[in-house]
């Protein structure tokens, strides 16, 4: 038996990749697209130390409307131009978007701010592409599922969960990275869990060890950005590894995920 | 010196109703359009009681997707036949409704569950006719003013907010009514401030005192679910009044705010 | 009726006080007594302005170690000596003070620390002196409850319940005053409840909006810090009324209560 | 490097056994003592697989006064003929039980729920007894480190701490185990962490897969519920291991501590 029980997962396909298929599979990118350049630097090295598929933001929902917002539709015209050799999932936030967005993306995310945003959650059902469901971080486990539902009741089947850290009294943490609930759905229900251990705790220095922990805890993957000077990214920095700490995160996880029985998903 | 500091809110107006503007509003109606009938009668009886505007779901966000999802496009058609003398505040749950109910509605109502949906708010900025923004119900209250400057900084300054109660971990009541808020809010912004004990409660036993503690606390109005049989409501009758015990409430809400130097503001 | 149901509660008697009796009962004072004159003086105030129970500890709860813990022995000397004209409540937090105790207090408090401090519990049960018991910052409402079943089962029957704010993620406010639980206490259980908007808020110039505000929800009284000069009080001075604040507190309450139909508990 | 910073720790001895001191250190045993032979046989089974301390109450906390509170004096006199080759961890709920239970236990707990107990704490910090200190289960981590502080000035350094689950509003898990504030522990603070699954799942289902995730999050040990039978105990039941499940979490442990180059804590 392996941690957890990914032999009962419905998997879900990205392309080449597979998502709850048994192999622990490693999603990596900036937070936002600030550039071509950015872009493509970022997914080559994140694909050179192991990870199946890139994650980049081209809407960003910020709490504070004068927060960087996402290169937006600019952003959509970067995206255009970059040469990805890994699939791309980016974050949708409005249904308008998604006639844009189809041909450059090969995953669409839902975020945590959107999870109760059922007018989009309809929409996206709606479509035949997989969705990355991201919890909302004040949903119980069952609103979860149920938004999931809403997908489901559209036709699209192609639905992983996101566990990326829920709002709770300690402030010492960005959010507070649920690992229970993820050993949970594992348990009981068959979606695919990825982790996002930037999000989960808001610091760089601990998201090495919160994605051993994932690992260990079940999941199916992880979510974690990467940005190639987090110094200077222009947003979610201070969460952002380096593709030097991304490499070694990589290197880590290779042997607990061993120790578990279990391997990573790579690709040729 | 009333309760809390009414003279320095700025006023928003929805069609003869002033919100903010020192009298004490109250908005009654049921949680959703089920029919013309029903609708005109609660909102003749909601006017009697002593009601300014009438609230009622045309789309309504359920966590459920097997549960009722309010009449949507039939509900606008139901709303157009209606004959209300109230001005209607209804939830936007979409920007592409936005043109067709636009003749319809006084007032748009941003639901909890939309308060994070910048896509929804920046469409919404856009517009002219005011907002009531109800509190995300695991926001803080500094994401809550910045989802209302997503408003502001389209250009509508028409934002009244809406307390209808946080997530916490008690479960005796739907939800934990945060009167605290209101105090808060109207001792430091310029903002009207509603108070949604329906919602805040989840329980109709409690509505009636929370109303009036909300008075109390220093709120510019209330948002109240009045339904003329809750019993056989499609949705909240759990938490809504029936129209008898919404006029005691009115009775009983006359008199404490005849003792905070404040009146109801009622039409002619 | 009444607001809430005072009919249905169990009074408690402090010496000539009657909590829960019908009247509103308002306990004021210190949080902690700094010194036989500063007591007194307080109680004297508070006493004038319509207060007919005074509050002040001795030995305080800290979560820093560090902080100011209550003048401990010496304060139970400067108790010995002080002449007050109202009953006090004043915590226990150790079972071994109770002797030292007894002769000076009319009432114990269990602080919201203490809460599921079982042992205390137990011993408390075995008095016969009159419990303030404050709900536990992150108590259920059925844990609260089962707290007083301690009580009660060690003989005591003479218990009174303290809303004093709960724990939840927002900030603005040092807790969050759940006025909820005391319409729901009071609409179901017989326990006598009060209110603590000082701690319920951790901000002076909320304490008396939100007392108002319990008074609506149907609480039976309130426990207010009331300190000679807040700014130079050894803890909790940001939270507490000078006497003159404490006094227009009162004749605001007086005219809410008079609209609730209810009178303020007064001592000849 | 290892997971975490191990080197960084200031260890407590506790007799044979180092925590803190770069192995990872098991604590099993019941959540209660039932009798002399349920302790002794559940101790001898979790040092065949590998303990190196043995957990088991004699005073329980409980919620509902009607629950089994443990054996309480009966307990000591059962525990003072149990021959035991390990050291033992047990609850201390009341200052006026230390002297009774000092020669039978080699470590003091205080428990979730006394963690606000300062009079406990402060008496803990007069003994020379190694303390186990639970977070309590709304407990901020200053909160915690200042709970800490309180056996320190007492003259007690040897404190280990134990993350054992927060309250959150998640319901599918008895409470949320808080990962992050382990890596975030070891990451800034010299204490020795253990964790505690069985608590912090609450279902016996989930408890290897959070240990071995507790593992990867840098904790130096953990705190392990076994019963013989945990369809009959007397409490907690419902989140005990058998001694079997127990001897296959930890040879799965073993695995994923040497993918981690760190090595379990062995007795001889």
């Amino acid at each position: 038996m392996t941690t957890g029980s990914q032999e009962h997962t419905r998997p879900v396909r990205v392309g080449p990749v597979t998502l709850g298929g048994g192999h622990f599979a490693v999603i990596a990118g900036p937070c936002a697209i600030e550039s071509t350049e950015q872009l493509q630097a970022t997914v080559q090295a994140v694909r050179a130390a192991g990870a199946v598929m890139a994650r980049g933001g081209i809407f960003k929902l910020r709490t504070d409307p004068a927060s960087f917002q996402g290169l937006e539709e600019r952003g959509l015209a970067e995206l255009a131009r970059a040469e990805l050799d890994l699939p791309l999932v980016s974050e949708v936030t409005d249904p308008r978007y998604l006639e844009a967005m189809d041909p450059l993306v090969a995953m669409y995310q839902v975020g945590s701010r959107n999870m109760y945003n059922y007018a989009l959650l309809k929409e996206l059902g709606r479509t035949r592409k997989p969705i990355l469901l991201k919890r909302g971080f004040a949903a119980r486990i069952d609103e979860w599922l149920l938004a999931a539902d809403y997908l489901h009741r559209g036709g699209n089947e192609a639905v992983v969960l996101c566990e990326r850290g829920i709002r709770t009294f300690e402030e010492a943490t960005r959010n507070t990275l649920d690992l229970g609930a993820v050993a949970y759905l594992k348990e009981h229900y068959p979606y695919p869990v990825v982790v996002d251990p930037s999000h989960g705790t808001g610091k760089r220095e601990l998201v090495t060890t919160m994605a051993l922990a994932a690992a260990a805890a079940g999941a199916d993957g992880l979510l974690v950005e990467v940005h190639p000077r987090p110094d200077q990214a222009l947003s979610d920095g201070r969460q952002s590894l380096d593709p030097a700490a991304f490499a070694a995160l990589m290197g880590r996880l290779r042997r607990v995920l061993a120790a578990l029985d279990r391997t990573l998903h790579e690709l040729p």
